[in-house]
């Protein structure tokens, strides 16, 4: 996995397909870039795709399944998609379990909160449905698509799993690895078994390949396909080869596993469903150019208090008006307004939510305020998140990413 | 590795390449047919693939050097081209040793003669040098390409390797490997290195794999040139990224190598050298159309003495005359006489074989004799070949396959 959520926000451009040079929005692990001047057309990308809307009932279901409230990324519509999900929740209802998988492209040391999203939401879902997770470490696709060493792939894979333990996985249910480590034996057979089904021709379709791209590229979409079926883990899910498998991940992602769905069937497997997220955005804006190699457009998981607090009062696109006697006159546009779209993720409380939107769309709060709970909320996050990370040990991550059976991971 | 000397000798048409329809000669691993109605061009194909006849002197060097006879393959140039061999030579001499990688694509139950070639003048090279030897057993390749399961495509490996072992290796110094059970760790490492320094392009000018070509084949040349690196092997080789590669094969395999030789500075190791073969001809001719579906074409292991005489009598192309009278006149063309050319890979005594040639060329001596000579000496390797291979064990096959060091490999 190049990315999730996070890392699509701020998105690196890497390199320039045909589509882009049309203007059209593009979305692929590698490019998110919405239409001049627009931002990202969701109804667009799922029509496109060919994935559902999550609709209000789903989640209405969910919560009667697992006795819990939804998770707010559920109720504010951040995983807004999926393909099968429905799927996923009659067999849970029939008594039958299910896995997770999810994964990230260890490309950096530090991570941002765009980054956290799958994780954290992945993190409830686990909890909430008490099923095993395995989360892939691309370290192979960073280093065939980075100017990144083997072993430079290889350490990030590290440090970036001990930021995925921050987030609370239960290390009963939960296999890390890392795809240089990992791959090999059942899981090369399953990537095998993939890749005589796909042909040059799709992935070019499917991906943008071409012909001066190097064949690691082409070889890799099977090496993120595998982890979709439970033979690919001997130690956790054998004999189980009908367990179904969900994927969240952001819907950048989809390509990989529209090709897994097609190949799925013909080598005896269901389906994996996918619940899909929007991308978050980046500090500048949903329609700015955001970049990677930019800092100041996130918030990362290792800014203090002072770096956040400068970053999103200098930095964070505001929908407020020009001046606070239009302001109060016309009230934020809270279309475009960044602390609003991050406080959606990130602040728990609805009825304070809906308050805030209420009292800046119509004017009477001020963009600073706004940005002033911001502030608070991240600091908060990020300042948790960072004492769960210190606590993380490597034998912490030795534990996780240690090839063993999980007796008790559907209990 | 598909095949190696033997396989392309009764060989299959897999597809038609461009080249084909033109009607040169076409030599890649999946493919060998001489230019309509001739023989295949050595020389040529020499000069296209860019590597450099045997010569004698490199002969006396390696007798020299091993202070013993040279292999009958390299007295009589059924290996009669190289890549660095010299180079092999020079380092040997100075003391460093080197290791030998060769290998099989386990397509089929039985092997014929031709496919005993390599591994009879791999053990030589293993014997007369005292080097470890690592055989790759492509049984993913073969799933990708023929119409075979996993399992099957593994099970032929193993009962492969029997008839490997059968030829006399050193567990001392010999590792057994099949790439569904292996490739992974260190070994999947060296896979993905070496991707990212070959192009789609690259592979398609030097493979001839189309767009409807499924991605397995443009991921498996890496399989193949994994082994030429010291370091897939930790076990083996660990700390000793400097060790040299000398691969024996037959010289359909050179384009694997060629991209391999190309790879291997750029990630810090010796290029692989080689020590290629000629084909070994199928039965009718080496200017026939061989198949692997003709049973006719080739003397395998398992036939019995029966088999073989009649297949001998009835299928080899002679080049004696049409009628004895004829014959005592002009005697045999022995350019085109297949019992001649299969003695002269399998009739040990060179003064008997000279003999042999002089008086069936001219004429002295006719077909049936020679026949029948060929049929003692071949129903005499087969049946040895047979009791060795009744002899090993599944235990003896676990043991060569084990992934261990090999503490005396070198002495």
């Amino acid at each position: 996995m190049d990315s999730k959520a996070a890392e699509r926000g701020a998105s690196e451009n890497e390199k320039e397909t045909p589509q882009e040079q049309e203007q059209e929005q593009v979305v692929n692990p590698w490019e998110v870039a919405a239409k001049e001047g627009g931002k990202i057309d969701y109804d667009k990308l799922i029509d496109k795709f060919g994935c559902q809307r999550l609709d209000p009932s789903l989640i209405d279901r969910v919560e009667r399944l697992t006795s819990r409230r939804a998770h707010v990324f559920l109720r504010r519509g951040v995983f807004f998609a999926h393909r099968d999900f429905n799927d996923i929740l009659d067999a849970y209802e029939r008594g039958e379990k299910f896995y997770l998988y999810t994964g990230r492209g260890p490309s950096s040391e530090a991570l941002h909160l765009g980054h956290l999203i799958p994780f954290m939401f992945t993190q409830y879902l686990q909890e909430a449905f008490k099923v095993p997770l395995v989360i892939q470490l691309t370290d192979d696709e960073k280093f065939l698509w980075k100017n990144l060493t083997v072993e430079e792939s290889r350490r990030l894979a590290r440090e970036n799993a001990k930021d995925i333990i921050a987030c609370g996985f239960d290390i009963r249910r939960t296999f890390i690895f890392s795809d240089f480590d990992y791959v090999g034996g059942a899981f090369y057979r399953n990537m095998v078994e993939i890749s005589k089904r796909v042909t040059c021709n799709q992935v070019v379709g499917i991906f943008g390949f071409i012909g001066e791209d190097h064949i690691g590229k082409y070889s890799f979409p099977p090496v993120q396909a595998a982890p979709s079926f439970p033979s690919s883990f001997p130690h956790l899910f054998s004999g189980k080869d009908n367990l179904r498998c969900l994927i969240p991940c952001a819907i950048d992602q989809d390509p990989y596993f529209r090709m897994t769905r097609d190949v799925a069937p013909r080598i005896g497997y269901h389906k994996p469903a996918l619940i899909e997220s929007l991308f978050f955005p980046a500090l500048q804006g949903e329609t700015g150019k955001m970049s990677a190699s930019d800092p100041n457009s996130a918030i990362y998981v290792t800014d203090s208090e002072k770096v956040i607090k400068n970053k999103i009062n200098k930095y964070a696109f505001s929908g407020g008006q020009d001046s606070i006697e239009k302001h109060r006159q016309l009230g934020a546009n809270l279309e475009v307004d960044i602390p609003i779209k991050y406080l959606s993720f990130f602040l728990e409380d609805d009825a304070e939510l809906e308050h805030t939107k209420k009292e800046y769309g119509s004017g009477r709060m001020l963009t600073g305020e706004v940005k002033q709970r911001l502030i608070e909320v991240l600091t908060k996050l990020v300042e948790r998140h960072r004492r769960a990370r210190a606590a993380v040990t490597d034998e912490m991550v030795d534990a996780f990413m240690a090839v063993r059976p999980l007796p008790n991971m559907f209990n």
